[in-house]
């Protein structure tokens, strides 16, 4: 264990926080609330179980930065500082640990965020899958902003910032042996700056939620639910790439329920909309943004969709774990 | 899981952050910090793995919540904030789960902390042990408080608040199927109000830590080394239950190396070691306390012993691993 941190972790993840070397880190936030004027935290914690750890477009390690990266900016938080929870099975070999742990700590700088405190635990040979790891978040919610899953108002504008379906159909068609002329990639990538660009236009932004488990549909219901509105969307607007659409059919599955590591949808009032949308194309993962629906009034709790024939149908909240252990 | 996070972890963990149901949840600082003046933070994270998950005197999910308490308390913070992860093997029976969120509301209650994120992955059968969690907390750390492994000074007392071993043993003694007249329980408990009475007699503490994995000799080590300072106690001095000794004896293990979840090393001044060990017998959880030995400025970086027959002995770091799966 003494051995795994001095010459795996420690030197991937220096900075001076860990440096500290005691039972809790102290972060110092004089100068963080001196360039963000602030008196709010943003605080979350996310567990990977993936399998394979491994996957088209990256692995648990980055998945593990981004995901919890992407839950502080929903909030519309500046993602700061990181924990990291590894829980290693006993023969996980040292090469696919120091892969991750290095993607780690290149996710970490490409976003800005640190490792502030880490812990390791070792289980028993068939007791952990190889590696999960649990990543928690700290944050600050710049003054001024109020986004949560409660302000949704009729009216608004639904955004996606691209392709859905792409992260659980990678992680699916490795898993089904499915193969494509073109692999499928996961999509996670950190979505902070995108949301920095969103906020530069405007702070009026209702809600943000990165469209993981039970993808878009998933996300679209619980804003219904959460703002008592209803959400209309177009299904021939939401961007899905073709070779995501032929794994889906193969495997009898609706890419609109399928997780995504690096898609959000954002809500905000309609006379926004096209400009958020100018800003986000300018952005390298928001090339494909667009506008795929609106909240209404009618049916509050209820998402629905303009099918592609021109009719209406519910959208439901996915039933049953259509994915296990993708995220 | 949405049936998971209804009925068992909503009401049990129910507060006003958790109810925010967004991606990361916002924490105001304006009252925390008018009430506690501080511009710090404490981070830390612990993931805990035990075997079995109900042992005599406590639970994973009790230890989980005392564990990062304690690692907050041992920089001098408040513990305030806790994120809970969970990662469940299928298969768990709902009546052990309910009992270990249910002991974790109450501790946090009994400790004053909430918890204000949460996270629960299942992964399939044969793969999770039952339940692993990880909890990662924030505290405050007040004004004028500046506690380190590396502030140990020659002429410093050492100070235990209790007998070591008892954790270890507990789990040791089930796992080995031992049995005694009196069941060895462990002494899981929150640190971090008799934190509070110590610093309410004196904020000139150098070191807190608690002795957790490698018990005494590893935290007096890695004292010894952050400090650049030798350490002596006298293996007399530190209390050990009778029956903890003869488990230890017959297991041929030695119960300065073995885990403690409720014990912690003070190091500070001498002239103040007196008057901070008579607050701590007023505290039922440091009844037992007693100083136990001094830091000194011979051999740094090297732990010694003066042993029951009047000689001196080399407390090494704990090699190898003791025991597995213990927290």
């Amino acid at each position: 264990m003494d051995d795994l941190i001095k010459h795996l972790f420690s030197p991937a993840f220096d900075n001076d926080l860990l440096a500290q070397l005691n039972d809790s880190t102290a972060i110092d936030l004089t100068d963080i609330f001196r360039s963000i004027p602030s008196n709010r935290l943003a605080f979350t914690t996310d567990s990977f179980v993936v399998s394979p750890l491994i996957f088209p477009g990256g692995n648990i390690g980055e998945l593990a930065i981004y995901g919890t990266i992407n839950d502080l900016a929903m909030s519309g938080a500046k993602p700061l500082f990181l924990s990291a929870g590894f829980i290693l099975e006993e023969g996980l070999p040292m090469e696919t640990l120091g892969l991750i742990v290095n993607s780690m700590a290149t996710a970490c700088k490409l976003s800005g965020v640190k490792i502030a405190a880490g812990d390791t635990k070792v289980v028993n040979r068939g007791h952990g899958d190889g590696l999960y790891i649990n990543t928690t978040g700290i944050g600050i919610i710049p003054e001024g902003i109020n986004i949560s899953a409660k302000n949704a108002l009729p009216g608004d504008a639904v955004i996606i910032n691209g392709s859905v379906g792409d992260h659980g159909m990678a992680i699916m068609s490795v898993r089904s042996g499915l193969e494509f002329e073109t692999t499928i990639k996961s999509d996670t990538a950190p979505l902070n700056s995108l949301v920095d660009s969103i906020l530069a236009v405007t702070n009026e932004i209702h809600c943000l939620r990165d469209a993981t488990r039970g993808g878009l549909a998933a996300v679209l219901n619980e804003l219904a639910t959460a703002s008592r509105v209803g959400i209309e969307f177009d299904e021939k607007a939401v961007p899905i790439l073709p070779e995501v659409n032929a794994a889906c059919e193969m495997l009898g599955l609706d890419p609109f329920y399928i997780a995504n590591e690096g898609k959000m949808i954002i809500v905000l009032p309609n006379n926004k909309a096209d400009e958020v949308v100018s800003a986000m194309r300018k952005h390298p993962l928001g090339i494909n943004s667009t506008i795929i629906g609106n909240v209404v009034e009618n049916h509050p709790g209820l998402v629905t969709a303009r099918t592609s024939i021109g009719g209406m149908r519910v959208v439901d909240l996915p039933a049953g774990e259509l994915l296990p252990r993708i995220c």
